[in-house]
């Protein structure tokens, strides 16, 4: 397979140019006429380190290296414009996957509005994904980033948690899941597999005057951390009564043997967004998300002080810790 | 060698921020305001691909990831803005090494008034680093791309062609060319594990007027044939009365048992440029890129069609093909 031949099959997949993009891929470099400000994010998948590819297809592969990266731009409340990708290929890997694998990456850039512009493809020991997002903004302060939460300030999440984790559970210990009805282990598998940037409820987040916004790669209580250290403040979050975490989470956690806990709010890749909003807006910021077709949650509050608290039932405290994936 | 750690181990290491920047490493996204255009580009390195860890220092490695993207840049015009990067780390290779690697990367970035504005680390079978840089020009019509060159324009390339392809050949057969003199063996060592981006001779030659533009990464043969194709011209070449080729890649070529020819001119990654422009700016033009350091010399002329010729000793013609590093 040679590279050129590659590319040119590639660019015959790509959706159509954004406006801000006078010259896309093909050249030294795209150029685009971003006006205003951007928020730029890398993100990288390697084979056997974030995904397995006897679990995952090609397409879905793609899909979830654009939407991992896009998911940071939905942090920061950011208009998705462009995407560049790296594309490191094994040996073993047939032209037809590679075209398979950018299906994925086109289908969900041209369903969020992302101009696929530039990219590198070269051979690797193993398949590896480095994607660079572009996403815009009038100005700069129109981005959400995790630095402004002030004590007093709602915490916020989108969606339900726990699915991700649970769908990487469910593939790496098939028989041991088998008991799991099949339309519930099918949707974990696929917030695992194929997981979706939250780009509206964000934009919807920012023009609700989020003052701190995060996506939730790592898990609850990691980035949660994250935040609250970037913003100076504290964190009380209550949990079970008011965290919203994916049916049959606890069901797979048993099956499996491994902790509920674990497995809801210290494991990751639900791509959930986290926000800190002044409490008056909140009602507001719940109508807005839900109109994006996903729900949102008060969680917990921003403090004044401490680190990151997650109040259990009965009145324990989970001490959040980063998470890695495959091991 | 935890994530986190390391990251705020790199962050430690980072030149200054741009004054288009205004959120920097370390949150969801970086945050820029870029005013008139951008040139992105990505660009990956791979081990045992593009370098071998056996030959270059971990500070070259990183040097090099930074300069090859940034060549990208030069041959647009563009001034270098931001860089972001993403760093598969096997697991033999410790946080020291990591480190060292971000030094040369961060050395270059100062060196270019690049800011190193967000990244991603990972683990990896091997070591993987994939760089996008931003450039920035006032307005999109001030970048160069490959596609304005004009039948009667003249080709001009800076420096010199052949040092990177013969320093291959002596890292990789020392044996046979260790009667070449040391200062050219090391000159030519240091052109394949060093590579200059040549930003502001590329800068020049867009003030210049150049009309079509691109970095020679592939030799010579190959890249003249993209700037022919985008622009839609033909184009010849004139070797060996006016083509520079640096001093004792013929004496490599010889020692080791290859084409000089070949080595020269369809061996890649001298990172030179080659640049098409109205024929009455050639003066001006050599002059303005010899102020910045390099040479600037008129191997051809575009022409109306046909693909790209380049002529020889004897009034023979090469063929070029493409170049494939490492093998």
């Amino acid at each position: 397979m040679g590279e050129f031949e590659l590319l040119a099959k590639i660019r015959a997949l790509l959706p159509p140019e954004g406006h801000r993009v006078r010259v896309g891929s093909g050249d030294d470099a795209a150029v685009t006429c971003p006006g205003g400000a951007t928020a730029t994010s890398v993100d990288a998948l390697v084979e056997d380190v974030h995904f397995r590819r006897r679990h995952a297809s090609m397409r879905q592969i793609g899909h979830k290296a654009l939407a991992t990266a896009l998911s940071d731009l939905a942090a920061m409340g950011a208009e998705p414009g462009e995407a560049y990708v790296v594309l490191g290929i094994p040996s073993d890997l047939e032209e037809v996957d590679c075209l398979e694998l950018l299906r994925g990456m086109a289908a969900l850039a041209a369903e969020t509005g992302t101009t696929l512009a530039g990219g590198d493809v070269t051979r690797a020991a193993t398949l590896i994904l480095a994607t660079t997002v572009v996403g815009h903004a009038p100005s700069s302060e129109l981005l959400v980033t995790r630095a402004g939460g002030r004590p007093g300030d709602t915490l916020v999440l989108t969606g339900e948690l726990g699915g991700a984790a649970a769908g990487l559970v469910i593939l790496e210990q098939p028989q041991a899941t088998g008991g799991i009805p099949s339309e519930h282990s099918s949707a974990m598998r696929e917030r695992q597999l194929q997981p979706t940037p939250r780009l509206a409820a964000g934009a919807a987040l920012a023009r609700c005057g989020a003052t701190a916004m995060i996506d939730l790669s790592d898990g609850l209580g990691g980035d949660a951390a994250r935040l609250a250290e970037a913003s100076g403040v504290g964190i009380v979050i209550d949990f079970p009564t008011r965290l919203p975490i994916m049916g049959m989470v606890e069901g797979v956690a048993e099956a499996a043997g491994v902790d509920f806990f674990d497995l809801a709010l210290s494991s990751g890749e639900d791509y959930e967004l986290l926000a800190a909003l002044p409490k008056g807006r909140v009602d507001e910021a719940v109508r807005a998300v839900e109109e994006t077709g996903v729900g949102l949650t008060p969680v917990g509050a921003l403090a004044q002080d401490g680190g990151v608290e997650i109040r259990l039932p009965g009145g324990g405290l989970l001490e959040p810790h980063g998470f890695d994936q495959l091991g």
